[in-house]
């Protein structure tokens, strides 16, 4: 593909499902290009298609196993799967052994089969707004399933994870520690609870530590279920299937408007925040005033509270040129 | 104490060490009141005598038995302690089963112990934001040594876990997995690696890894240490001790003078962040504009990218009130 290839000529090639062309996109979605905003307004009316679901869950859990045997049971169907791997432990996005990549040589193979990872670190939410824009190309693109794998554990996994319209929490027997972080952190986002490696010892100890902790807190109308499987050699898998398209046919009921409102919201917030922040440390911007706050605040002269207030300040006053003609 | 108490009375009451005075401080530093700024104005010039170190790790890697172990060390030499517990999992901030908190019993009863639990949820950099001014509170108050727990996983996490000036990242036997994501993400902030519960098996071969990880990694003048400790009966917690001392002086010297200058300025930009991020919700502000976008993007009639960007262009003409007179 040329260099210079133009938004609209791009936007044609990824609507039309050429590989090389969505690489591209999540290239200049992640590169935060201004090209990309015209890329995606002329992608954006043709997403809402595919179907998303996300997988949590601590290192070793089985995540990348787990959506590994999604994505095959979805290519049995004829389903086109893309995979969007956000965790840094996830053979998908090269961070394992190589055994592990080895024994998914078929997903990597498979034509019908896409698999991108996602830088782990960013700035605020830029992480969550690339993600989101990756998404929006590969359900444009025409994938009827995409699989967002992510460690579940932190802000920004969680703003990650919310993307999904299905958010399934993998556990396993043994990590009873776990049960408290998922407790504080994930309990209200889980749609879905998958106890993976349930001929571990302590499997069933685990299915009852979540029901116990599902009666215990506040849910809607979804009350999710908590299965077992074993992702190795495919146990449940299919079950797992079934509970994500029920859940889905349900995500897109009334039940759930206000999530899917919420979703959007928070959105395009944190592009508001990603483009704020830019300015702010842009040079010839705020950029100088910043370091000398920085320098005033290191030596104790003004505190970061009395430097922050002074740089909305000047923020507010400063007339802003914007950086392209959108 | 009363309820309307004035920054300058409260500055007052926590210059002098009062605990009551010190709670409610970290209450108004939490809740964001505008009071907040003006308190921590007259304590800032009273700050940088404390020592500060972060302690970071998985669920279950036994970071609350080492801080408590730490603890006792510095309460042999008479020194004031602060704990502040922003893990979910830890037995400091009430996260964890009875016995743990027993076990713990003498610190909670120490008049020269505070433990304070910050919450692990909030808007973008605001756990970040309110912990920083915590640990800025112990620190005027005249606490000599301030312990920070977290869960090591995450941006928010890593974020908090940098504030500061020694980061303890503790690790255990048999964790195999959990090395892929402290490669991906410690790493760069670790000081001093751990591997606690060394009486377990594979102590040394965890060592091992860490010490090939930071051949293979790049790193200052600092080279990080691995040391082994069993925190439950004390072992190797004085040489922690003296390693995190040994650091704290290096920290303190022109070696990381670009580190403490980064630091300052991540605080005063998650402060800009976050007070932004209000303005964009606030009723009669951009509030109503956000929500007309957010329907629009639900419909498809606009990108999340589109939205972003026209409530930028708003954001910048609306003349911002401030809300006080700082």
């Amino acid at each position: 593909m040329s260099r210079s290839l133009s938004p609209s000529a791009l936007a044609e090639r990824i609507l039309a499902g050429s590989t090389p062309a969505i690489a591209r996109g999540i290239t200049w979605a992640e590169s935060g290009l201004p090209e990309f905003r015209e890329l995606l307004a002329l992608l954006y009316p043709r997403t809402g298609r595919a179907r998303i679901t996300g997988f949590t869950g601590s290192p070793g859990a089985g995540k990348s196993t787990l959506t590994a045997a999604m994505a095959r049971l979805a290519r049995k169907e004829q389903k086109r799967v893309g995979i969007i791997a956000v965790d840094p432990t996830s053979p998908f996005s090269g961070g394992a052994i190589l055994g592990d990549r080895i024994r998914m040589q078929d997903l990597y193979t498979d034509p019908g089969v896409l698999i991108r990872s996602m830088a782990t670190r960013g700035q605020f939410g830029g992480l969550a707004r690339a993600t989101a824009d990756a998404v929006d190309i590969l359900d444009a693109s025409g994938f009827d399933e995409i699989l967002v794998e992510t460690v579940g554990v932190g802000q920004d996994e969680v703003e990650v994870f919310q993307l999904a319209e299905t958010c399934v929490v993998v556990l396993t027997p043994g990590m009873g520690d776990d049960i408290q972080a998922i407790k504080a952190g994930l309990m209200e986002v889980a749609d879905i609870f998958v106890v993976n490696k349930s001929d571990r010892e302590g499997a069933d100890r685990v299915v009852l530590e979540i029901m116990q902790m599902l009666e215990m807190g506040e849910h809607g109308e979804w009350l999710p279920p908590v299965l077992k499987t074993i992702a190795k050699d495919g146990t449940g898998v299919a079950a797992l299937r079934a509970e994500v398209a029920k859940h889905q046919e349900f995500a897109r009921g009334d039940g759930f408007a206000a999530r899917r409102r919420e979703r959007v919201r928070k959105r395009i917030e944190a592009i508001v925040q990603f483009e704020l922040l830019a300015r702010l440390r842009a040079e010839g911007g705020l950029g100088t005033s910043l370091e000398e706050n920085v320098s005033r605040v290191e030596a104790r002269n003004q505190d970061p509270h009395g430097a922050a207030w002074e740089l909305l300040r000047k923020f507010n006053k400063e007339p802003h040129r914007e950086s392209d003609g959108n």
